[in-house]
């Protein structure tokens, strides 16, 4: 896709842990008795306090950006040059450091497994706003983030206006109805597990099938019809499989042999049960599905009316869990409420993913925005 | 919808079953020992052998027509008129009379279960041809049906050039890798219920979980965002469920109460166990799945040119699962293959059911076509 070098992946300069040090209340009535985030530096934040970028992940990201957008960071990558201090989060309920399900929660001892509580993006943005007091910084350069991530950019630059200089988000929005569906039966399949145990499970024993399952469908939704017909249109599993056999190998008639997409959609999921958590998927999709910037306002206007921030909202043309025309009437509704707000749409076959498939694509839109 | 009225369901003058009397070799290499079609039907051939019009189910109908497409048969309705003599026959597979995983099988005296055979929608109409040839039809005025029913259509008159007058196939395209995919998945939700038990298990005790489940997924890509957008939006399941709820009645904080829309999948999922098997669930998707009426010829050309009916085809504008353009190409290839061919469009948001959610919508579309 692209001619520049190759990527040079970048190294955090520090890792750190941070709690706030006393029991944080959540908006939907849980607590979390002494949460941890988990936070990754790049750089360091200069005298003017002018340079820190903050990028906030996806789903199943973590606190070291330059991880899973090393893009953003190689040679003629959007943030390749000195002088930012970029800051990753790891966001509560998610297994890569910060407290999520698998924590033992201090008031019981044990982990928090099917009691770990709703954590709404606005409490993550509460949490994460405590950190960047206690790192002394005091206004973001830019907040950026995607799904997910786009999710806490908007809500951070809504709760803490005075704290965010410029806001990119991209391909989020508050989940439609067919998107709330799909995360609905996701997170079905991985209860339906004997092996999920209520939540209880082993850390070594986590509901593997169903989880794997689940991500499967998940990477459906990610992904788009026309990226799927171009790369696996109706040929038959690479691994051989025969789609048009009566009694494949397995002896199983009802089942029979794969199609490509299918021997695809079951090598990702298995390649994702090896570095996720049943429960924080739970914990996660719950997060995305109760995202609405408007909810505890009197209306969306109002929740708008308090940004400060410039906003660039990216929508990705073939994104069909954040259609393009959902983050397109999020803008109007910015615009509408006063919001120095930008629109772009990502054209791309790759579908919600775009934002990790096309960085070259993507930085050459929000360049102009951020530099 | 309409201001005609009211429906009046039709019963069948007569239903009855057949057996080709023979072992019956399937294209992927399996065999029905001695495999019976059931049908319906409603009114009776006349002399002429002019009147006859076979209309064929989709995964979850059976031979009585009247039964799930009953606007069709009402006053005011397409084909409400007398002199014609109308058939239904339930595919082999399914669990509505003709042969299917539960039913015995001969060679071994006990249920298919696992051990059904693929069967596509070429053995199908091989069967279905046999049956009209017993009961004397030696022409049909028209085929016609949606989704599988739109295959057996389409794939009737390929291979029985002579019986077929005309052709009616509505949301009916070889699937795409994200409708393969789709299918893998709800096959492989069911499999991994243990009380699948391989396939093994008894009548009472099917894998009602798990098959809901996948009649859920099934439920997403036979509608439309748009409409479960129009009916559900973000509102709370009506029964109840408080989606910002933390720890909500039954005490799991990762799963929590639900929104409108997964109560509704939920409830789609419930209704279709009562009425439903899962290993015909698991035999009629693989049918779905493998519907190319290209295979066995030299190309799709060549497929399409032995066809001498004339052919209308009627993609559905919101149909995520059989898109409309994919019926439009379809449509394009028969052109090319000097097919007397017409395509139309139901504009509709009800997505891939809208050939059963609008049915006036659909009369009005093909009945010049028809009468």
């Amino acid at each position: 896709m692209s001619s520049s070098p190759s990527a040079t992946l970048v190294v955090p300069g520090f890792e750190g842990d941070f709690s706030p040090g006393e029991a944080f209340s959540l908006e939907a009535g849980g607590v979390l008795a002494s949460p941890t985030l988990h936070y990754a530096m790049y750089g360091e934040p200069n005298a003017a306090g002018d340079n820190v970028i903050f990028v906030a992940h996806a789903l199943s990201g973590s606190a070291r950006v330059a991880d899973w957008w090393p893009r953003l960071f190689s040679e003629g990558g959007l943030l390749q040059a000195g002088g930012h201090c970029v800051i990753g989060i790891n966001i509560p309920g998610s297994c890569y450091g910060s407290t999520g399900p698998a924590s033992v929660d201090p008031l019981s001892g044990r982990p928090y497994g099917p009691n770990f509580p709703l954590v709404t993006i606005g409490d993550i943005v509460r949490m994460q706003a405590l950190l960047l007091k206690k790192l002394n910084i005091h206004r973001l350069k830019v907040v950026m983030g995607a799904s997910i991530g786009g999710m806490q950019a908007l809500e951070l630059a809504v709760r803490f206006p005075e704290l965010v200089e410029r806001v990119v988000s991209i391909g989020a929005a508050p989940l439609d109805a067919m998107g709330l569906g799909l995360n609905h039966l996701q997170r079905r399949m991985i209860q339906l597990d004997p092996a999920w145990r209520g939540g209880h499970y082993a850390p070594d024993q986590q509901p593997r099938k169903r989880l794997a399952l689940a991500r499967a469908l998940a990477v459906c939704t990610y992904k788009s019809a026309d990226l799927f017909e171009h790369r696996f249109a109706r040929k038959p599993d690479r691994s051989g499989d025969d789609p048009w056999s009566s009694l494949h190998e397995r002896g199983l008639g009802l089942t029979g042999g794969r199609f490509d997409v299918a021997g695809y959609l079951d090598y990702q999921g298995e390649q994702f049960v090896a570095r996720f958590d049943a429960n924080a998927y739970l914990a996660l999709t719950r997060t995305m599905d109760t995202f609405d910037p408007a909810r505890g306002y009197p209306s969306a206007e109002a929740a708008f009316s308090r940004i400060e921030a410039e906003v660039m909202l990216v929508g990705i043309s073939s994104d069909w869990l954040f259609p393009a025309r959902e983050v397109a009437a999020l803008a109007a509704g910015m615009v509408k409420a006063g919001v120095r707000c930008q629109h772009r749409e990502l054209v791309s076959s790759h579908g919600h993913d775009a934002f990790l498939a096309e960085p070259d694509e993507l930085a050459r839109l929000i360049r102009p925005f951020l530099l």
